[in-house]
């Protein structure tokens, strides 16, 4: 693909990306702004472009074509009421099921809502009858603006055709060259997979059609994982079962349900967050293929490991979460009936890929044993065993989910983990975990910070009288301790950061406990904290947040020097 | 007006009122649904209507109308797609500062999004280009649908025209009869004004514009009453001046700022949210007049009185808020100077009207007085002497803004009394108070029951850190006492009541004190409370709820004995 220029290179990516995906039929309204997304239609090899004067119109021909052909279909205006002229057709297209991808172009912020003529509030301009609304965003030229526009292009058409078709409406904000003028840009940025497939590909058949998709991404991929994140069902058994078919080591986040149980534990690698952190390991360890399952772990440093790799995602409600966006395959199916699939074909495997995993995976605890009092990673290590068989165990962001991916073991035992996954704050941590005791109908376990326990503080009363039983382990530094880990410490007023972002607050604990009607014990080891957990109680751990930031670093040092 | 039927009646009241407020021109889009508006419209004298079958087009004939006199037009079309083609003249309006009324039609909510046909989601139709939106609903025949669709098309051609002009959706959810045959309906309650003026008329003029209105709409009425809300400004001296003048009672909300201070108290009446829970009081003081100036009252008492009398309010920011919808003229100056212009025309006044206000009102501190201990609503009458001068007061809901409001005493001190007036919601009450204080630069008081205080018991945190001196009163009967004055304490099940109405908490507030870093002192008595919140502190009083409803009661009738 030739890049013609900042403004059109984007788009290009994006309408190649429709061809790929499989759209056909695009219609055309004329306009300046719009200008780009007409002519690269109009000029794209695999889809026929059809100019309609009229946009009201112009929506009403590309319903007839969708439901002719039953395919997605792209309609282009410019901007300002010719938008709205679209919404009548995308009415339609809601109410009977019609994929449209609607792409209109918009001026960019700054010269909205200021009287620069042409313009008015695009932003989700058609309300509920849209499937989906995304405001694509002004971006530098290069790699990542290409990737974005290809994925957005596939979700997009993946999202009007998928579960009950509608309308989806992208808004393009197009900044001047709007006309074709060529800039100097460096093609291999703005280039889609090479074998002329989708950036992504959605694979929603029922039964053995995602399966074999999969099966055929694999190939015969030696060094391969499998990444386990949060998914519905019991997928423990046929993960492992696929793991162990595959000889690939299974990267289990203790959300997933994979990382603890009675089932085959041996391909499970539970310290990967610390491990990635190795360079000489990460460096050592690139695979040939991901597939990732369900929701994508927390772990910055798989996150960082898995960019650039060849993925494939097993994801039955089809969320796009994908923050690498990397994946080029999505298989729709239910986790363990797809995992089962796979693993019933068989497959081969390098044995020492797996056992260098296994071998790493064994210094995490190791260095840890070693590691000197007073380092929160050493709390999740020792809540594993003091936890009843079974137990409900809420982690609440931001440091305790991380030091929970990072160092709970991998025990036969089975451990329930939950956590705010879907936004991530650090709100109603007590609420929640009240919530999830009196869904369970058994006592939960909460693993929280100080600030997100203050945060919600009135959420004790809301335990209480729930009659909910909690045991609260807080490991208290006195301000957000994640903070501390990053560059914002350092570079900001040291007065300024104690206040306004590590936040300490000085309140007793005993105080909330209290409130709370919990005992109220303080531990200073991982023996103790063991100890403490027995019965319901606000258990404090006191820890420095410097320190802990030292002990960190140390720790991975140490396990850099016994990785084998 | 003699009304068709149950779904042309509310219609032609609509309409009617259109005509009344100016309305000079309409259009018409064909439609089974909107049948009723585009024939009223048609019929209505006034209002000439013009037909158009495409909607798009009607929205444009409507804009040029519009641009070329200056005036609101309506514009009408069925439901479905006809309404989203109307969105290009909408967008266009909004952008172009265009006074447009859309009526669209639209099926009633049973048959929405069930394939019902020709429905798709009309609610927030053109999003941010319509500057308001109201789902007009269904309604019982009777004189309150009349009166709701009367005041709503006089809001809707101000909101239109006011300010910086633009469109304005209402969707009518239309009903069956959708044919003109006439039903046997009361005639008598579709009435508009019998002088042929708008159900509101609202006065932008500014200066003297505003004045000179009320100034006719006063008239000579001798029994008249003032009623100050919360508004912007000063204005406790004007509107004394005002009283004066006219001989009417100044019935003082504390939030206004009029109730307490050193301005001439002679017509200030403190206790009107008591004195009218007297019936006998209450029906041998019906107004001719009430002049409202801002925010309404909580007191229900008060706005029950209020129901049926002619009223003006004098609202600067045009708030529409009105619950009894029988204020008949707005003016939209400033209070303070519309009070004094009004004011210096000087008036007249029986002073046996105002002299029985005021003999009245000295009976409620006397029946305090004797009201034994457990009574809430000697907790406000209490504080008020104990305040410093400018104390910053916040007063939590549901009961303790309604103890205020009927036995906060008036005094020459002033005193800065603010509430959750908006919303009225319980929560956030520490928090705000915190920002109070922070905001005024000086310590706040919070006068707040149990149920408030531990749904803001982060707060606490909140406060403390920020370093805000907060003194917080709690009237703790155990659980949201003024459910105990509503009708489900006695109709619902009663464990159900305590569990999930009255909520019962059994939270010590000791615990909660320790937490704000609070001194915790327990007041059994008015003089104790007086004598507890000298220094910053929690200050707990301890009532019964069911005693409290006793006592309230009780000096309700005592008030009435006492009562010239």
């Amino acid at each position: 693909m030739q890049p013609i220029n900042r403004t059109y290179a984007p788009v290009q990516a994006f309408v190649d990306e429709l061809a790929r995906c499989g759209v056909r039929h695009a219609v055309t309204s004329p306009g300046s702004r719009n200008a780009p997304l007409a002519l690269v239609l109009a000029e794209q090899p695999g889809i026929e472009a059809v100019s309609v004067i009229d946009e009201r119109s112009a929506g009403f021909v590309a319903v007839g074509i969708a439901r002719a052909t039953g395919a997605p279909v792209a309609v282009t205006c410019t901007s300002g009421t010719a938008a709205a002229n679209l919404h009548p057709a995308v009415a339609e297209a809601r109410e009977a099921s019609v994929p449209l991808l609607v792409l209109t172009a918009d001026r960019p912020p700054e010269l909205r809502d200021v009287g620069a003529g042409q313009s008015i509030d695009q932003l989700g301009l058609y309300g509920s009858a849209a499937k989906w609304f995304h405001e694509v965003g002004g971006h530098e030229p290069g790699r990542a603006t290409a990737v974005h526009h290809r994925g957005l292009a596939c979700r997009a058409v993946a999202t009007a055709a998928g579960g009950r078709p509608g309308p989806v409406h992208l808004n393009f904000p197009l900044r001047e060259p709007l006309a074709p003028r060529p800039e100097d840009l460096d093609a291999a940025d703005w280039e889609g997979r090479p074998d002329g497939s989708p950036w992504v590909a959605v694979e929603r058949e029922p039964g053995a059609g995602g399966a074999a998709a999969l099966r055929e991404w694999i190939g015969g991929a030696e060094r391969g994982v499998i990444v386990c994140g949060e998914a519905p069902g019991e997928m423990a058994a046929p993960a492992a079962a696929l793991a162990a078919a595959l000889g690939w080591p299974l990267l289990a986040d203790p959300a997933s349900g994979v990382r603890s149980g009675p089932h085959d534990r041996s391909h499970v690698v539970a310290h990967y967050d610390v491990l990635l952190r190795v360079e000489a390991f990460a460096a050592g360890h690139r695979p040939e293929r991901v597939l990732r399952v369900g929701e994508p772990p927390v772990s910055q440093s798989l996150r960082a490991w898995l960019a650039g790799t060849d993925q494939a995602v097993i994801d039955p409600r089809v969320t796009w979460h994908d923050p690498t966006r990397e994946a080029r395959l999505v298989a729709a199916g239910d986790p363990a009936t797809l995992l089962a699939e796979l693993a019933g074909e068989g497959g081969g495997g390098d044995p020492a890929w797996v056992e260098s995993w296994r071998a790493a995976d064994a210094a995490v605890p190791r260095a840890l044993a070693e590691s000197p009092a007073g380092f929160e990673g050493a709390i999740p290590a020792a809540l594993a065993p003091a936890l009843p068989d079974d137990a409900l165990l809420w982690v609440a962001h931001s440091m305790p989910v991380r030091d929970v991916e990072a160092f709970l073991p991998s025990t036969p035992r089975p451990l329930r983990v939950l956590a705010a996954r879907g936004a991530n704050g650090i709100d109603g941590v007590v609420s929640a975990a009240t919530g999830a005791a009196l869904g369970a109908g058994r006592p939960a376990h909460l693993l929280t910070g100080d600030v997100a326990l203050l945060h919600d503080a009135g959420g004790l009363i809301s335990a209480r009288r729930a009659g909910a039983e909690l045991t609260i382990v807080c490991v208290n530094n006195g301000g957000g301790g994640i903070f501390d880990f990053l560059p914002v410490a350092a570079a900001a007023d040291a007065s300024a950061y104690e206040r306004h972002v590590a936040t300490p607050h000085g309140v007793d604990l005993a105080e909330l406990a209290a409130l709370g009607g919990l005992a109220h014990r303080v531990a200073a080891t991982p023996e103790e904290v063991a100890g403490a957990v027995a019965t319901p109680a606000l258990v404090e751990v006191r820890t420095d947040r410097a320190e802990n930031v030292r002990l960190h670093a140390a720790l991975v040092e140490r396990v850099a020097e016994l990785v084998p």
